[in-house]
Parts: structure tokens; C-alpha cells; sequence
């Protein structure tokens, strides 16, 4: 096997919130004790790690005083400058306080909306100060547990101007910036706004600036409502509108599981990776996990190393089946290129086709051959060709 | 109570597929004869329906000779003529015969793809001399179960090639017809192409004519998601799209129940009801479901009759919801209509937003009411006030 | 309507952690002040609740000191005195410390099994001290995210060693309590052991006394695995096993909602009511529900307040669904009283069976009028008949 | 890597109605023609298999004569003799006609209840005339969409009833025969009797002859549930009670898929076989699978194959997974071998775990190195180590 150490040039990235997560959950308390951001920047840079990205409040505990805050960022700034770590993605903190109890953009009380807007504009500031291009909106606390409560049509108004502000407020800054939603089914509330990937997309479309604007999926959200995550991600990439991603686990519709990437539904990773690498994407491939509370301090940095390493795993199998003849052969036979050509030929209209005849028996008989296909996809990844 | 019984002003339609279904699935066999279309219309028509609806293979049996054809048609129409029933929408079957097995228009096989536009234009054409306007695509064997074969950029491509060739016929013709994609997330695919609502809102933007293709969501489809049923609709609603939609019942994240309207989860049944009533929503209230195979032909009709007269009970519970002083109260308390109120004012911009502040602990105190709201909607519901 | 005000005859109870809970989860900080034990008493009592139940930490902070613990039972007792509050169960927390994140009964680590044990023991005399009858054990710290983490054999085998010897205790002091397993599939593991009422059932029947355990099924808990929850109920009945219940609402496959009763799955809810109520079932009422993060102090009482007005309209509702002639002739000719026929007479054997001829042509076209049953109990539950 | 063709000691058995499978679901026409029980013999030896397995209905059609009878039987027996293929289990069809519409042993209908006793008594005897060993149940129509018109305890007391008369017949003929109940969650039924293998076990040990009764876990039944399948597994182990398993795929929780071994939770099948392949299980591998629909005749037969190579793999990297000093290790830093150590020592009681003390501190701060172990057998899994 090739050498499967991560390097930068793997652009792997991690939240601060992830190998920092301290175990807190509806039924259990804190496990691991608080993580400085800077022993976190250089234990991923030790671990190969491209970049590192926050909520504002990962790094800035709330209520710090500007001399307090000045302080941190130079603390952190240093650990970048040291490492060669880099911030190409920051997000907000819209959910903990009980202020966002209601949610943030999309809040019934519209001085918590003001609110949630202004800690995002002065985190965009934050952002690009240190050097980031993409900025994620994940809108967990805006959804509702009564339909009666939220008016929806009037949620996605409010969000849509929150998006417009946001777009005109770094066009007139001249920032080079770019925003991310991260679309989540359910939880923290019951049901929440811009559920999965394609509601996201649709939401978009109706933007003041749509190109200012796209998705950042993650691979457990679009797995709670049992959706296809590599298609998900394909149907992005189509839109022209994959931005950032965020690489987990979860193993079927459940709560939230946050697993390390690889520990959920594999055979699903392998093809997402197969995707990302063939598809042009650079972004960064971010790691938005909670090691388990089982672990100690020692697991968490076991379970992110595990992260980069089964993403490597993946991609070196993905290339060995995209180069296997043997594969080569059974894509053509299950006719997957095929789909490729246009249906219709240049010049060609509704005429020629109602022009020409089907035998539907002989093509009712054709056999694809998936299964071919499948159970070679399922060897490369298993190491068994 | 007053009145509900069923009138042609409500708009109440059904697919010709649904009180005709004869109970074959993976398991079973056949329990229920054939149903003859006319018979079906008078039967529809004297519970109170306003139209029916049909595949082109639901109306004309496969291999009919153009003779078969005009006399089933000309039967047809004597049985809308005499009942005054019409036909809102159609539809086409893509997916019972065998050379659908990989799909139809985003099947591997070109011959396939063109014999379905074929199949689709010419039930266009059957459609609009029928006086339908709206014409549903459902694509459920547009999927895969393995991601190797089928590659979904491509399939979107092809979708993409289909609704643009169909907006430019139907343009051509100067036909009165719009199209609406049915979304579903899975089965009789493992993983369908467009499997939400979301999905397909986005997906449209992307065509040619976007204007001439919205939505027709299914109650169930989505649910087999876990997803929202009354919040997709909204969206679709919100991005003008909503051209039709797909009552029926569904139990949970299972196999597609097609359970009769109201069977399934009733509270969002009601919240549906009291969306689609106060939207201006104008289309039919169709209802596609399948009564279950342990009813015989007059089980067939007293569930039809169930679906009606659920959403009628619904629509009356809803509007006296609404109505209540009480619930106008709550929902001010819970402060629904503040988030129709523009987060910023005429003129304000990002600085008005920086120069104020928010007493984060007094407004994170604050509840918003949504028990007693729920709860209220839940007694109407319950004809409990 | 008739008169629905909740009274001690109704035995309803409540969780000291439900009215109490401070709305702590994964993403969000808690948005409650602490509530005061005795407060919820008498404010419960207001209500019209016939119990209180509580984890020992619950009531007595961990790390009291004797004298502290003595003070809080003598005015915990004060409270159930003055008001008439009874506390019929008794349960242990053994999820939220760190030293429980791999499971109490089943912690890999023996001495934590024995800690574990050792909590329950002493929880036990303080339950029976306060009269309680049933011991809730739920272990859902007791699971796994990796198979290879947990054998599943020796977990089993721990589970009942526990059982065992709590139960041999419970003989030895010559109490009069017995055990109530509560099940769960998964969260905040990623698989608890015991996932169902099933399972629990199954298990019971391996242990010393399996006399002295039952089950403590929860709504939400067989909900989030996609099962009927009346039907859990009912085989748990059918067992002779039902010695306690968890009254709450979910709404489909997704995290542990803990909804207020009603407020979820609504004809579950209804089919639910209507089987415990003629079950003979003589145990508490218990509602395990959350109030919202959204709400405050008010809106918690609001929604202990639904629990029991739904559970009463429910009843009511149901009552009036056995009631009604049209209903009993509907259950006669859906066959549902010969299902209560033996299948065999009296002294029949094989060879009678097999010398008899079924008309497989008639039988199987005969239906079952389940939709006109279900239209009947639908109407009944809105209130419409 | 080790040579991997199946052969007859790997116990490799498959349904005549698997391989035989000819594409009918709610939404598709037959895609496949007949296949003969004897071709589909002759085809499972030349692949390895051991054993071949049917419900009476695959190999006997309803309505042959007694003469039709035994010429098929005739020509399959010597299908078997030449091949050397067994019978390892055989099964009845109680679903697929008509007058299974509301289910068999527990069909509302007692006509119908006989009947199906009636047609299990038949195949009973065939079946030990064939040389099974095992009879699975599977009942699948035994459900309810609504609760109303289903009494589950009477259900479950005609179920009872139709076990104690099947045990009493088969103790009354002196067979050698077992019975394995199989559970499942919902479909065809909107909710089916005893959903998982926890119930089908509570179930059993109301039986007049528990001993003679075990289950047939099916990975996707489970899987439906959300479930974890090994788990539910071991506890049909740890409970005596595995009698039969069926292999599959499935894809999170959703309609029935039916996926080739291998092709659903990855994972989930290496700690399966893991499991199994450690248990002292010496019953068949039993494939209980679908062929998609897109295959042809030849696709059946890669299908095929690839659920044993599928098996052999997972088997081999289990075998390495197990073997390896480094997992050794990591077992025990995750003290998976202390859960197997009794919690109490011999002579031990409550009064000795009242007297010590654990250091919660300490304990709490306890990591359990599971990512580390779960990290190690994704990594035997791929083949990477």
C-alpha cells in the first residue's frame, strides 16, 4: 500500500468544535476537559491537517472583553503563523445561548434576528481577517416543533433578507467571501428550515445574489432523512454550487451521530470520495465529527487521525477502480456511458423521435449488469482486487 | 357539524390508478378485478369528485389498435360528459414495463430515453385534448441501487435534455399545459433521482423554461423521508410552484403506504388543510392512494369516500382554528406574526444593526408560547373547543 | 364535552426531570432556572397529578452530604404530605455522569458496574421509603458505536447478573417492589442493549425471578425504531408484563423528542388510550416528556397541563368509539370478535383440519371493511361523530 | 489472498424464490422469465452451494394435480441427488394468494386460519421428507394498517395456538424438525406481528414447547427497524435460539430491498460474520435476497455468487481482524474482556458493594479506546492491514 500520511496539499480541515467537543449531550455531562485552540492548531498540524475553522464562540468565549479578545486572536494567530495551519472556513455560533432558542435569522422576535445578524457581520470581519474564503451558515435552531408556531413562507422571507443583507454588506466591503448553508432534517428542533441539500439549492435560486451563495453538505444530515449523500453532493456539484463539504458518519436515520468519517455507511463514503476527487472540487475536505464521549483525549486525537486516514483509504481505492480495466469494461456493459450522450441528436426534434419504433421486448429483456459493477466497486473497496 | 358532503367545487380528484388498484406488490397477488375507467367516473362523480386523473396506460391498455383506442375514448368522454367529471391532469406510466427497469428518461439506454419522450408526447397530446393543464412526471425508476451505475450528473443532464424538449412541444403546439415533477425518495430505486421536493424546486431552476414546471408533492414521499410535509409544501408555495399535490396517508419512514388522506399522521394533516386553504392555492385536491388489499370494491369506495371527507373535516376544524380569538391571542403571545415584520427597516442597513445592542439575558428568559398554541391547534383538531 | 379536569383517581405522574428539565442538549445551553422539587409537587398537585417520580439525583443532588440529604427528604415529604402526592416509582440516573459513558449494569469497567449497583441499591430503600411499588431501570448509557467495543453476550449476561442479584435484595428485605425495564433504541448511544419492548420481554424470561420484572415501555422509545407502540403495549399485556408506562409524543424516526403526550403520533396516541383503558391495566399514567426549549416556566406547566388533557379527550373519545352501534356492527363485519375464536374446537386435532376444503376463490375475494373501522375510530377521535 | 470459492462445507443455501425472483413490485411487470427449481439446483451446485431451500408454493404451483405432484418432486429429488444438494429449511407461502389477504395463522378469518394450519401441515411433511431440518415462518400478511381491526392479543393467542398444534404434530410424527419464527417490521403489512427478533424470542417462551422454536433473523428486517443486526443476533444466541439466518442487504430504513449479502451496511456484515464465525453456529449461510429488477438471468447469477464471495471475504478479514496482536491489545485497553468477568466475585453480595468506594474523578475521566478498535477493524475490513 502507498504511503497514507495526510499532508496540507490533502486539504484536510477540522472545527475547533470537533477535537475540542467536551461530551455534553441531552443525557449526559462533560467528559473531557476545555481544549486550548492553540494546542488544538498544532496537534493538527503534527497530524498533517491542512486547516482549522471555529464558530466565533470556539475561539472567542462570549462575553470577552476587546483586550481579552485581542489577546486570543494573537495567541492563535501565532499557532497558524507557527504550523502553516490555515482558516479557509469560519461559521457562527447561532444555537447555544437561549436567545436562539427560536432560532437565529429566522427568529419570531425580530430583535433576536438583529442580533443573530450582527454577530455574523462582525464574524465576517473575523473571517477574512484571517484569511478565509467561505463562510457557513448552519440554521439548526431555525425550524419549529408545532407548524402553528412558524409561519414558514414568512421564515424563508427573513431568511432570504438575511442572505441579501449578508451578500451586500461583503460586496460593499470588497471581500473575497463566499457563503455556505448547511442544510440539517431535524434537530436541535423538530423539523428545520432548508432540510436537505436540494431545499437549500431551491432557497438559493431566489437570492438577491445566488452566485454569492451555496451548499455545505454534510454527510450525516442528508443520511438522518435517508438520503443519498453522493448524490446529494452530485446534484451540488451539477448546480455549480459545492462550496464547502463536511465529512462525518452516521449509521441509518437517527439523531445526530457525528462519527468520524469512514465509521458510517462505508460503502457510501467510498463513493463520495470517488465523486469529490473526479469532480474538480478544491475546497477543503472538512471533518465536522464528535469523537465519542467514550473516548479520552487520547481517543479524540486517535478518531481525527482515523478521519484523514480512512479519507486517504478511500481515495487510493476509488483510483484503483476508476483505473481497472475489468471496471472499465463493466461500466460500458451497464451502459453508464451511454447516459452521457444526449438523448436526442444535434438537430433532431419531438418528430424524429415519434418517427422511430421500439422493439420493447428485446429492450424490456436488456439486463444493466449493476450487480457486475457493484460487487467490483465493493472489492476495490474491501482491498480484494 | 355542517354539511360535508363532497361537491365538484371542492375540487376533490383521483387517479384512475388509485380506486382501481388491484393489490399486487412483492408479496401478493391480485385481490381485487379490473376496474372499468367509466364505471369509475359515475362512481366518482356520485361521492362528489371533481375529476379524474390517469397514466395513458390506465385509460388505453398497452398494444390497443388506434380503432381499440378511439372506442375506449369516445367511452371515456361519454362518461365525463354525462357526470360532468373532469380531467384535471395526466400522467404517464414509465415504470411497469420492463424496459423502464432502469428508468426513463434518465435510463443508460438512449433507444429507452427516446421511446419514453415518445410515450410522454404523445400522452401530452392526449392530455390537452382531454382539457388537462396540468401534466405530472413522476420518474420513480429514475434512480439506482448502486452509485457505480448510474451517474447522476449525467441523469440530470438528461432530465434537464427531457423538460426542455417537452416545454419546447408543448410551446410549439401552443398548448395551455404546465408541468409538475412528482418527488419521491426511494421505491421502487433504492435511491430516486430528485427524491424531494427540494431537490426538484432546484432541479427546475436549471431549465430552460422554468416557468412552464413546478411541483407536485405527495404527502407520502416526503414523509418517507421523515420530512415535513406542510414546510415543503410551503416552500414550494413560497417559490411559486406549487401546480398540484398528492393527498394520501403514510405511517412513518417505511415502504410508500399510499394510506387514504387523514390515515396516516393527522396532525400534519391538519396543519396541510389549513395551509393550502389560506394559500389561494386554486389546483385540485388530488388524491393518490391505494386502498389497502384487504378491502374488497366497497371498501375501495368507502376509503375513497374517507379521503374527501377527511380533508372537508379537516378544513372545517382548521378554519374554526383560525377564527378563535383565543388562538389570535396565542399566536400573538408566541409572536408568529412578528416574523412577517422585515428584520430591518425601510433604509436600515448593516450599521443601523452594529449600533445596537441586546439584553442577551432578557431575551434569552423569554418563552415563545408554542405549548399553548399547539395545544389549541391540537383541541380544534380534536373538535375538542 | 364533558368535564375534564385532571384528578388523583386519573393516576396521572410526572418526572421531577420533565417539568424540570433545564433544556441542555448537544447544541443548546440550558434555558431554565432550576426547579425546586417541592415547587414541582405542589404545582403538580395544583394540576390535579396523583404522583411524582424521580432519578435520586433528581431530588438529591450528587455530593450531598448526610445531613443535606436528610433536609431535602424532610421537605420533599413535607410536600407530599401537604398535598397528597404519592410517588408510586422510583428510577436512578445512571447516564449522566462521566464515569457512565460506557454503561452502568454493562460498563466494560467492572468496578463502574459495581458503582452502578451499589447506586441502585441505596436508591432502592430510599424508593421504598417513599412507597414507591415499581423501580424504572433504563440503561441507555448501556450500548455501543462499535461492535468490536461491546460483547453483546457478556452484556447479557452482566444485564441479568445485575438483575439477579437486585432482585434477590428486594426478596431479602422483604420489599414489595418490582423492576420495569425500560427500552430504547439508540441515543444517546449509538445501539442500546434492550433496543425494544421485545427485547426486553425476552430477556426477562432468562433471569432468577422473572416474576418480579416487567417493562416500562415508552412512546417515543419504540417510535424512534419505526414499531406501532400500541402494539408493543399489547404483547407486553399479553405477557403480563406491563407494570409501568411512558406517556410522550414523537413524531417519526429521528433523535428522542420527548414531545408532550398528544403531541406526536395522534392516532397512535388515541388506539393507545383505548387499549390501556380497557386492558385493566391499574398503573400510573406516567408522562417522560421534555417541554420545549422554547418554552419558559409558564409554557412547561402549559404543557404538563396537555399531557393530561390530551390523555382525558382521548378517553373520552375512545369510550365513545366502543360505544357506538355502528361501531360494534363494523367490528363484526371486519371479522375482529373470531379472531377471538380458537382455531380448533374443542378436541380437534390435525386430522380435522386436514380433512376440510376451503373455497380458496370465495375466501379470497372477501374483504375486511378495515377502511370503514378506521373512518369510524378517525371520526371518533376529531370529534365528528 | 486466499483462494475463495464456496464449497458445500461453507453451508451456502439459497431460496428457490431468490434466484427465481421475477421482478414484481407495486410499481414494475416481471423483467425475468421462469426459472425451473431444477435448473436453478444444477446452477447453485456449479457455484458452490450447499443447499437449496423453498416455500411450497416456488416448487410444487398451486393448483397441481397430485400426479403434476409428483413428477415435479420426481425430477427435483434427482436434481439433488446429482448435484449433492440439500434441503437444509423449507418455508410455506401464506402471503402471496388472495385469502392471505389479512394474514394467515392470524387472519380474522378462522376459515382461512385453518387453511394455512392445513397448507403448513402439508409442507411439514414434505419438508422432512426432503431432509430439512429447519421450518421457517415467516408472516408477513400476520399485520394491521389500523390498530382497530386488529385485537393484537388475540393474535398473538392464534399464534400460540398455531405453534402448540405445528410442535404437537411434529413431536406426534417423530420428525426431527424445528421451527424459526421470522420477524419483521412492517410491508407488505403497514405493521406486522412480532417486528423484530426481541419479540419473536418474548414470544416463544409462551409456547407449550419453547425448545422447539427458535428465530430466522433477516439482516434487512432489522435493518428496517433502524436495528443493529448483529446485536439483535447475539441475543438470539445468548437466548439458544438461532436456528436459521437469512443474509442480505439493506440500505437504511426503508421499503424491503432485498440487496445482495455485502451490499447494504458493510460494517454491519463484518461484525456479523465476525460474530457468527466465532459463535459455534453451524446452521446454513442462507441468502435470503432479490436481484434487482435491472439484472438479467446472468445478473441473478453474479448476484449470487457475489453474496458467497461477499461472506468469504468479510470471513477472512474477521479471521485476520481477530488474530492480529494489535487488535489483541486494543481489546483490552478497551477492557472488552473484563465485561466478560462476573461483577460480583464468588460469595459476593450487596453488603460488599456497599462497603467500597469508587473515585468518580478518576473513573469519570476513564477513556475506553473505541475509536482506536473500531479504527483497527474498518481498517481489516478494507483490507489495509
Amino acid at each position: 500500500m502507498s504511503d497514507l500520511r495526510p499532508t496540507p496539499e490533502d486539504r484536510f480541515s477540522f472545527g475547533l468544535w470537533t477535537v475540542g467537543w467536551r461530551g455534553v449531550n441531552t443525557f449526559g455531562d462533560p467528559v473531557r476537559p476545555v481544549l486550548d485552540p492553540v494546542d488544538a492548531v498544532h496537534r493538527l498540524a503534527d497530524l498533517g491537517a491542512y486547516g482549522v475553522t471555529f464558530h466565533d464562540d470556539d475561539l472567542i468565549p462570549p462575553g470577552s472583553t476587546p483586550a481579552e479578545r485581542e489577546a486570543i486572536l494573537r495567541r492563535f494567530r501565532g499557532a497558524l503563523d507557527a504550523t502553516g495551519v490555515r482558516v479557509p472556513m469560519v461559521t457562527t455560533n447561532l444555537f447555544s445561548h437561549p436567545v436562539f432558542r427560536d432560532g437565529g435569522f429566522t427568529s419570531n422576535s425580530r430583535d433576536v434576528r438583529r442580533y443573530a445578524l450582527r454577530k455574523v457581520v462582525r464574524n465576517i470581519d473575523l473571517a477574512v481577517s484571517l484569511g478565509a474564503r467561505t463562510f457557513v451558515c448552519w440554521g439548526g435552531q431555525d425550524g419549529a416543533e408545532t407548524e402553528a408556531g412558524k409561519d414558514q413562507q414568512a421564515a424563508l422571507d427573513r431568511l432570504r433578507e438575511a442572505f441579501d443583507l449578508l451578500c451586500a454588506y461583503v460586496l460593499d466591503q470588497g471581500y473575497d467571501l463566499r457563503f455556505a448553508i448547511e442544510p440539517k432534517p431535524n434537530e436541535p428542533r423538530g423539523d428545520v428550515l432548508l432540510p436537505t441539500v436540494g431545499h437549500a439549492l431551491a432557497f438559493i435560486e431566489r437570492l438577491a445574489h445566488p452566485d454569492m451563495v451555496g451548499v455545505n453538505p454534510e454527510v450525516g444530515h442528508e443520511q438522518m432523512a435517508g438520503l443519498n449523500f453522493a448524490h446529494g453532493v452530485a446534484q451540488a456539484l451539477w448546480a455549480g454550487k459545492l462550496l464547502h463539504i463536511d465529512l462525518n458518519g452516521q449509521r441509518g436515520v437517527k439523531y445526530d451521530q457525528d462519527l468520524r468519517f469512514g465509521a458510517g455507511d462505508l460503502k457510501e463514503a467510498f463513493f463520495l470520495v470517488d465523486l469529490l476527487e473526479r469532480s474538480g472540487y478544491e475546497g477543503p475536505r472538512h471533518f465536522d465529527f464528535k469523537p465519542p464521549r467514550t473516548e479520552d483525549v487520547s481517543g479524540v486525537w486517535e478518531s481525527a487521525a482515523g478521519c484523514m486516514r480512512n479519507y486517504l483509504l478511500l481515495k487510493e481505492r476509488a483510483a484503483a477502480f476508476r483505473a481497472d480495466p475489468e471496471v472499465v469494461t463493466a461500466l460500458a456493459e451497464a451502459r453508464v456511458p451511454e447516459l452521457s450522450e444526449p438523448t436526442l441528436s444535434p438537430g433532431e426534434g419531438v418528430a424524429d423521435l415519434l418517427g422511430e419504433e421500439l422493439d420493447l421486448e428485446e429492450a424490456g429483456r436488456r439486463g444493466y449488469h449493476f450487480e457486475r459493477l457493484d460487487q467490483l466497486a465493493l472489492e476495490h473497496l474491501l482491498g480484494a482486487r
